[in-house]
């Protein structure tokens, strides 16, 4: 069976071919053009379908969309969502049969990623998980019982928006002290730079100075790798927050498997190291069993896999 | 149909025959003596059990017991119930069997609460909710479409032990910052004292200085009601805490119906009105829909009722 996949971004619309055995068969990425705004947008996402479709010996069973913002109960509306100009609330489960005749269902896209990382990543061994997506944005999917937990408006899940520290900075949201103004890529990038402006004989400062939001994670955790004292801490600081709100959902959900994936998972122990013993020190005892911090290696896959994955369990 | 519903507290055993229909049709409150150890304590549940039965004409279709502490998800054990002195992990439900004949189930005591409130008390009116009991700990219960939420082992919703500010002060817990921290009856207690020693002309501190844990949330909001100006700040300090928790309740579980009870919900609005605004102001907009914090006032009969609903539910 083959459904498609779509990712749908602020920058670019990636699309695949997805085997229910096999996983991604085939896949492509068009810029979304996002500033031409809301038909063009409809009309590119309308044109990866096709695009990718053309590519099927077997008519796919659907198409499934993971997309920033907030989603209809009945998965067909997208409310409001971030970085796509003009977008309200739009029927694009709608707008996309309408152009491509196939059927559609959209879902928040860190949803999509805990569902493919359920069906076909490294949550596939748990019943129950929480996966967190480590981005620009920070993003969240609760699996329970081997489905995808949507609360009672399918808005469930939006972990980098919560508290910490209520006094704390303020990201892109009204939530201040929200882990993503911590973790959050631009985030986690201006803190380095105010924590590495103080050692001027950094190789990091001598590297990234005038140009801070070009420090990725990656280049942290490289540094770290080479020794680099100033990287270490400030990942450990990162890792730390994460570990603070891993105790919230923890708490809260009774769920222990904690799956992370995107830019900032990228930085690996150096990050997630801190974030499991933070944890540890602040879960109360009968928590602690079979408590862990696991990295999806699948990357944006599984947001991919989770889209289509919906086709197949609703649309088939 | 008969059930007989315990509550189990460190000073007191309330029992009470629940009548499916009508709810509580007696009750009856025998001290714990927990200080005596494990097995007195057994005794007393047992003895409390039996007192309650023999005014009973039809005979119960089994017991549920509230207790502090976390249970096995067979609703068989007890794990070291704070306040219960000598008790490890114990089979409470098969040591009230053997002493009393009455199939047993027990539950977390803020799980019950909540349980008790969906079955018979403002509850009712909702699928999904989740319920708060601010007393001298901080617990919660989350029904999700009619049910208990539970988690993967039983100990979900430990929502008095969620983080709100990582650097924040610790409470009876290894959760720095947790809500019990600010609104747990002792802390919110210690909290005005240190207030209101700064205003030595304050009825309130000419009322409790020498012997603040006299000092309830009654108290401060009675003396709010009368304008003072110093209540009306703790309360409403105590409030805004009480706002960022379940801004990460909301966003992590996307249900928007909040129900409180418990001796320090008693203060009422000058607690409830702070959380409402401040969670607002905290919330994203997509979660504001629908948001409501409710007031149960059955109070401590809710966990009566919700026990003796495990077992009608399970027993019968």
């Amino acid at each position: 069976m083959i459904a498609i996949g779509i990712d749908l971004g602020g920058t670019n619309i990636k699309a695949a071919l997805v085997d229910r055995e096999k996983g991604i068969v085939k896949q492509l990425s068009i810029p979304t053009e996002a500033e031409l705004g809301r038909d063009h947008t409809m009309a590119r996402i309308a044109e990866a379908v096709t695009l990718i479709a053309a590519q099927s010996d077997e008519k796919p069973v659907g198409v499934g969309i993971g997309s920033p913002g907030a989603m209809s109960m009945d998965r067909r509306w997208v409310s409001y969502p971030p970085n796509l100009k003009g977008w309200k609330d739009e029927p694009l489960s709608e707008e996309v049969h309408k152009r491509t005749g196939f059927d559609c269902l959209v879902e928040n896209d860190a949803n999509v990623a805990a569902l493919g990382s359920s069906r076909f990543g490294i949550g596939k061994q748990f019943a129950s998980f929480i996966l967190l997506t480590l981005g620009t944005g920070v993003g969240g999917g609760i699996i329970i019982d081997g489905n995808l937990y949507r609360g009672t408006t399918g808005a469930a899940a939006e972990l980098g928006h919560i508290i910490i520290d209520y006094h704390g900075p303020i990201s892109n949201s009204v939530t201040r002290g929200g882990l993503e103004a911590y973790i959050g890529q631009r985030f986690l990038s201006r803190y380095a730079a105010d924590v590495i402006l103080q050692y001027v004989d950094n190789p990091l400062y001598k590297e990234f100075n005038q140009r801070w939001d070009d420090l990725e994670p990656k280049d942290l955790s490289m540094a770290a790798e080479a020794g680099n004292s100033v990287a270490i801490q400030i990942l450990q600081s990162a890792g730390e927050k994460l570990g603070y709100a891993i105790v919230n959902y923890v708490h809260i959900l009774d769920i222990r498997k904690i799956i992370v994936s995107g830019g900032v998972a990228k930085a690996g122990h150096w990050i997630l190291e801190p974030a499991y013993k933070t944890a540890l020190s602040r879960l109360m005892p009968p928590f602690h069993k079979d408590f862990e911090i696991l990295y999806e290696p699948m990357g944006n896959d599984a947001a991919l896999l989770g889209a289509a994955s919906m086709a197949f369990e609703f649309l088939a």
